[in-house]
């Protein structure tokens, strides 16, 4: 197996995509040339303008965790990361207040933000950008590709916490707001990814799907990260018409998801927060979905049934990243799964 | 007398600034009271878009050493200062690399760039971001305007230190890359403002002179500060028609500039590099100049008579701005000369 292809969102799927990437790269994952290409579809739903600055969080997570300049303690912007320019523009008065713009981290929106200001779509600037990166840690085998180059923004209908006493109000905001300001702890009525249906999938996309060996669905937010990387027209009937098997891990383990909001989110939609409900959410290949196979976690081992019930072979390991030889376990088992 | 006017540039009418509002307030100038109000026409002719940035250093330098955000060992950027987004910019290869963003002033410029993309005016973004630095501290007494709202932009021609073995070859640089790049020790042939025929005094500036009650020339470099301030059309026929005396302060001791890089830039257009030098260049009103009196270190007293056989009214006073005080006492030595 010379190349796999993952969709994923910002700290889980970058977790797994560096242990994957550690298990690959040692020959620890069975099947896998050590030498494999590893091309990550990245959703760029969650992207912000900010004070100007184009804002990509979740392809510069993915490319700050495989590059090494990722803070590994809060798992997002980077290390040795200062807050000047931050502490500065809340001196102004300047909104948003609530979004952790790292000084550091301005460097790379700045240069982001000039080469889309000079006609660079945006999978052009994220390959500059990588050249930095992914290139001197991990040489041309790795490839960071935006879901679309076109604007999609995922806005989430809030009860607003500012309404009034003559009634609760609702509000679209953008998803960083609900996410970052809010903590997702407020009422959610929608998630809204908005400009989806007029976006093409970006510059290799479909070709990283359609001609990849393996495709996995990494831990990442079944709502908003790969929710709206297959939201976007083309990724769906890439996934159907690819020969290459597609399998998933799951985010949620017992009742709840390892870490971000995913619980809240699928609430929002309407889908049950558990490995099952997630893995009939995004349902079987055989059936109009787009898994063959799904990872549910040791602690869920009773719900292996239900999902082999919807279609997709399933498996109980642990699913806990605790450190990269664990994540390649992982992907060694989700392999296995569906080989 | 209640309304000052200065036409400044960066460190050194930054300077002089601080020592004249610290004289006025205080009652130290005789002549003037302590609430008078203080205009400041800044140059913005060595302003530079930097990683998509609007950079105006005069400005920023008159704001931040007014407000009290000044690093005072440099006498430019902000107090303490980090460089972490200039490291990165630097490690992504991007040009130039030669000036100094900081994390602290890079907040400044994203707030400006953001109004001007918005499309507001220079000087309406520099008067907001002057509701931060100046209000507080000096109350509405002071306002900082910016020459012109439109973009002019000093090049200085250069030989080319990358010439090749068959010949010297010359060609136009930012003055901003002679001035930090080069530290304006390649040989310059010529001083060019761009833009500046067509450049307009921006909001405020010509009625600041002609009805001030006082204007005067700071020691800042009478060549690309003050001399692109007098070179906007209008504001030449402003101070020759203004009922205000206008007193001049040589930035040249002995001779040399006390800081900065005024010689080099005199001996491109062809000035002695003396104070005597620079009250010619400058002129008596009188006779078509823009000076009524002129300022000389007492290191230059020998001068006074050829000052004034120049038109000027001339006295040689200490000039060396060692402390608030000293910088207060040349204020009203300026205003007494003129008085």
């Amino acid at each position: 197996m010379r190349s796999i292809t993952v969709l994923s969102g910002g700290v889980g799927g970058a977790t797994f995509l560096r242990g994957l990437l550690h298990g690959v790269r040692r020959g620890l994952v069975p099947g896998v040339d050590s030498d494999a290409e590893v091309t990550v579809v990245a959703n760029t739903a969650d992207d912000i303008w900010l004070h100007g600055l184009k804002v990509c969080p979740d392809l510069d997570t993915v490319m700050y965790t495989l590059g090494g300049g990722i803070d590994p303690e809060r798992g997002w912007g980077r290390t040795a990361e200062t807050w000047h320019a931050k502490e500065e523009l809340a001196a102004y008065g300047v909104e948003p207040t609530w979004f952790g713009l790292g000084d550091r981290d301005i460097a790379t929106h700045l240069v982001r933000t000039q080469m889309l200001d000079a006609g660079y779509p945006l999978s052009a600037v994220t390959a500059a950008l990588c050249r930095r990166w992914l290139t001197p840690v991990l040489g041309d085998g790795v490839e960071l590709l935006p879901m679309t180059d076109e604007r999609v923004e995922t806005h989430v209908v809030i009860d607003d916490p500012e309404s009034g006493p003559e009634g609760v109000e609702r509000k679209a905001v953008h998803f960083q707001e609900y996410w970052i300001r809010h903590q997702a702890s407020v009422t959610a009525h929608a998630v809204v990814p908005i400009g989806i249906e007029d976006a093409r999938p970006g510059p290799g996309v479909v070709e990283a799907i359609t001609e990849a060996d393996l495709v996995i669905v990494p831990p990442s937010n079944p709502v908003v990260s790969v929710g709206t990387i297959l939201g976007v027209p083309g990724v769906r009937e890439a996934i159907a018409a690819t020969s290459a098997p597609v399998v998933g891990v799951s985010g949620i383990i017992g009742q709840d998801h390892v870490r971000g909001m995913a619980r809240q989110l699928l609430e929002v939609i309407g889908v049950e927060v558990s490995a099952a409900g997630v893995a009939e959410h995004y349902g079987a290949r055989a059936y109009g979905g787009v898994l063959d196979g799904w990872l549910v976690d040791t602690t869920d081992a009773a719900s292996v049934d239900r999902v082999t019930a919807a279609g997709l072979r399933c498996r109980a390991v642990p699913l806990w990243m605790i450190d990269h030889d664990a994540t390649a376990d992982m992907a060694a088992a989700a392999l296995d799964l569906v080989r």
